[in-house]
Formats: C-alpha cells, sequence, structure tokens
C-alpha cells in the first residue's frame, strides 16, 4: 500500500509532487536523481537516517541546488522509498531467477535457499564496489518509522517465499524457535555483507578486482546460516 | 598504551585536564560523571560518535551547563575511553570468574567459552534493562579511527585468552578460516543483544521482570556460534 507523502524539510509554499518515482523526463535529470540517490544511500547507512539532511544529501550528490532532493522526490522519505523500490526490484527478480534455476534442477535444499536469500543483495554494490545498500537498508530497519512508510510489500514476494521453504524444510522447529533462528540469521547475513566491505578496506590493496576475501565470507556466513537452521532443538551446545 | 588527549570541542582557554577517569572528587560529582557517561553511552548508541555533540550529552544527562562534559571528562574521547573503561573492567572482571568456574570443573567446550565470551556483555545492562553498551561499542567500531584511541589493551586479556582457546579447540581450521569465523560469529552474538532489545519493545507489554525471550535469543546465538566454530571445511552445504 502506498502512504501519503509526508512532508518535511521543503520550503515554505514549494509544492510537493505526489510520486515516488523521479522526475525523469530527460537523461540529465534522471541522472541527477540516481545521483541523489547513491548519495543518500550512502550518508544514511553512515550517519542513520535522522542525522542526515537534505541538503547535505544534495551537496553530496554535487548539486549546485540545496533543494535538489525537494525538486526530484518531494520529500526525504520519497527519496528513501525511491531507493528501495530501485534495489529490492532488482534483488526480487534476481531471487526470482535464482530460485527458477533451483526449481528446474530439483528441489531446492536448505543452504540453496539461504543463497538465493542473500546472493542478490550481495550483488547490489555502489559504483566503487562496496556493500552501500546493505548498510542503508540495516539502518532504516534500526528506526523508530514503521516499515511501510519506506517500502510498499510487493518486493516482498520473494522475501517470503524463502522464508516460507525455509520453514518447510526444517519442520522439526516450532514456530517460535524458527523465527529466532531466522532473524538471528538474517541479521548474520546482512552483517557478513558489512564485514566483506570492512576487510576489503583493511587489506589495501585490495587484491585485484576479484574481492575474493568478501565472496567467502559471504559464503562463510551462508554456511553458518544453513546450519542454524539445520540444527537440532536439543542444545548440543553441552557436548561441543 | 594511553594515547595524549586530542582535545576537542572545548571552548577556548579551558585547561584540558589529563585524566581518563572523571572527576570525583566527592560523591555528587561522580553522579554527575556517571550520567553524562550514561547518556553518552545510549546516544552514541543511538547516532555514531560523530553525530553527537558534547552539548546533546550534557542535556540528555540532565546537566544544566553545557560545557558538563568538558569539566569532567575533558574531551569526547576521554568521556568514550571513560565508558570503555568502566565497561570492559567489569566485563574483563565477569570472564575470569566464568573462566576459572570453568577450568575448576574440567576442560571448558567451545560452547561453554563462547558463553563466557559474550554472557557478561548481556550482563551489561543501563537502567531500564537495556543493551545500549553492545549498540555503542558496536558503533565505536564502525567508526573511522583507531581503536586505540578508546581503550587500552589492559581489558583485553580474557578477549585474547578466549579467542586463543578457542583456536585451540578447532585444529581442524586453518588460521585464516578461524580468523572468518571468529568474526562473523563475533557479529551474530553483539547483534544478538541489539535483537534481544528489540523483542523486547515489540513485545509489550514485557513478560514481567524474567526477559525470557532476550535470553532465549542469547542462547540460541550462542548454540549458532558455537556450531559454526565445529562444522567442518568441507562445505557441508551442499547437502543439507
Amino acid at each position: 500500500m502506498l502512504v501519503d507523502i509526508v512532508s518535511t524539510g521543503q520550503p515554505p509554499g514549494l509544492r510537493i509532487p505526489r510520486r515516488t518515482m523521479p522526475r525523469a523526463n530527460n537523461p540529465a535529470s534522471r541522472t541527477s536523481a540516481f545521483r541523489l540517490m547513491s548519495a543518500a544511500e550512502r550518508l544514511i547507512g553512515e550517519h542513520g537516517y535522522h542525522n542526515v539532511s537534505l541538503v547535505q544529501i544534495a551537496r553530496a550528490a554535487g548539486q549546485a541546488n540545496k533543494y535538489a532532493v525537494q525538486y526530484h522526490f518531494g520529500t526525504k522519505e520519497n527519496l528513501v522509498r525511491g531507493i528501495f523500490d530501485d534495489r529490492l526490484a532488482r534483488i526480487a527478480a534476481r531471487r526470482r531467477q535464482l530460485l527458477d534455476a533451483l526449481d528446474t534442477r530439483g528441489h531446492a535444499s536448505v543452504r540453496e535457499l539461504v543463497h538465493a536469500f542473500i546472493y542478490p543483495v550481495y550483488e547490489e554494490v555502489d559504483d566503487r564496489g562496496f556493500h552501500t545498500y546493505a548498510r542503508f537498508a540495516e539502518r532504516m530497519l534500526e528506526t523508530d518509522l514503521p516499515e511501510n512508510t519506506w517500502f510498499s510489500s510487493s518486493h516482498f514476494g520473494t522475501t517470503m517465499e524463502i522464508r516460507n521453504r525455509l520453514s518447510d524444510l526444517t519442520p522439526h522447529l516450532p514456530s517460535e524457535e524458527f523465527s529466532i533462528r531466522y532473524r538471528l540469521i538474517s541479521a548474520l547475513l546482512i552483517q557478513s555483507l558489512s564485514l566483506a566491505d570492512r576487510v576489503r578496506v583493511e587489506t589495501r590493496p585490495p587484491a585485484a578486482e576479484t574481492d575474493a576475501s568478501g565472496g567467502q565470507i559471504l559464503e562463510r556466513a551462508i554456511d553458518i546460516a544453513a546450519n542454524a537452521l539445520v540444527m537440532g532443538t536439543t542444545p548440543t551446545g553441552e557436548t561441543l
């Protein structure tokens, strides 16, 4: 469900356009809008939604006009929604592809489903190859604002499908137990992307274009997450 | 190694005291200093180090004087160091206790060592029972500033001891592999404390004093972490 636009930060008298997509009448305008989205994604990922102003975003995007966000998106909420729409549409499409490929081959395993969940997020990088979207999404989910302010549920089909299929493959877990493990592994998987970025910065010069260590961290996070779902309910801990 | 105090944010001409502990000549002053530490811990955990000013901290601590942090701690770095000194001294002492108890009983398992690592952090709560220290530490580790600005290595004896003992108990893992898994599970364990807080807020009214769900989330995070260290190096994923 699309929510009404809540106006914030715009100069008095400016008419707020009621749309979630940037003005895109011409290529130059589209480029400006995407630069604003990139800058906002990075800044909000670093500082949090409430600690970044529209003027800072416009400046970081190289815009001379400090009302550039208002011009292209109307409001900060709308800009955030634009970022989610863009990223999530691609992530959902890629997940669909991966799930269809698995289903063509036979029955998908827990690990394959976990991979299909996180790999499309891992693929979403900024122009320097960093996982700015993952950090941005983490920060937005931490805010005190309801999620439906930021994105419509239409992109969540594949998320819910993967969650349900993982639940079906782990009938030994009562639903509350599954829910706790799912939240823990979601946090782990998203964090592994930030960790991959941090390791990449630490090990300058980066190992060529390949970024092998980032992929290795992700693969291990997927192993851990898959194991977390299949392990029994009787704590094996005491004998470990 | 204690680093020299780097002055920031103090009014011109104010003499910066070279100490890491708050002025504590009398109980009232000690109380003010601890209120400032609590406020700083919470605000920095929410917004990040660079997004919180000394004036905001003084105000949140109920101080009329906006230079209260400067008076009690000299600088923001010193205030942060004060928080780490206070929390880490208690965490290290508690870990020592838990490790000694394990050693008296026999040989400590991987799960028991992971428990001794995180449980003392779980015990560090603010006056409302939230894990503000865990969030604060997470945020500080994300900053672009070197860790030795914030804390002296003297509190890290037990951290290193647990890491080394876990490494000794998992000889099947090459050191780079151990290192990746250790970082992933550290992130998971710390995140599980924030997750426990979030679940607690979601399920108002909280289930009495017991906070059973928080403890359950922590226990499961410990299970997952212990499993992550003992699982083999050949990805079992394909067969999961």
